[in-house]
């Protein structure tokens, strides 16, 4: 069977839509745990949970700074996500074209 | 919170080795759950599950026919995912595009 763990732990990680929106977040500039937490009205614990899934699919880098936990975006850019989606494409667009060869055959056979 | 029941499904459906490699072989077209488990080396049982989380995020359809269950790709085709990465990359360029903008003020300012 293959083996895409990286891809499987970015999957999972992103399969949660606080930590989609704590991805947008980033997205906009560095934020620690306690400015995560507070917009999305969820416990410092909570947060810092979510923080660590996606610290462990790369996607996140936390560094502690005196009291707080700085996070920022990690240099996991979901470069897999999208070669996987394009990949599965490209099977659906051949499927697609062999559909319209045999189609095309028929048409020739049929009178 | 937003919620986004839907993409966390197709996200969560697509976080398995085996489930994405069941994705791959439908598109080279149908297949009974037996036929599916052979290659995988699984259980019928196992693969019945896979294929069940699948069915449930849309991605695949079945249908009992006669004593097989016969499976093909369903209606959803990630395009879900695709925006939703597609926006993330969007945040990503507009916050490099931010920062490149400030280094060029920077440099405006320094003699």
């Amino acid at each position: 069977m293959v083996q895409y763990a990286p891809l499987d732990r970015t999957l999972s990680a992103l399969a949660d839509p606080t930590r989609r929106a704590v991805l947008e977040h980033l997205a906009g500039g560095g934020a620690t745990i306690t400015e995560l937490a507070e917009p999305f009205g969820i416990s410092l614990t909570g947060m810092k949970k979510h923080v660590q899934v996606l610290e462990d699919a790369g996607l996140v880098v936390t560094e502690k700074v005196g009291r707080t936990r700085q996070c920022r975006l990690g240099q996991q850019r979901l470069d897999d996500v999208q070669a996987w989606l394009e990949t599965y494409r490209r099977m659906l667009d051949a499927r697609l074209d062999r559909f319209g060869q045999m189609l095309e055959r028929q048409k020739g056979t049929t009178p």
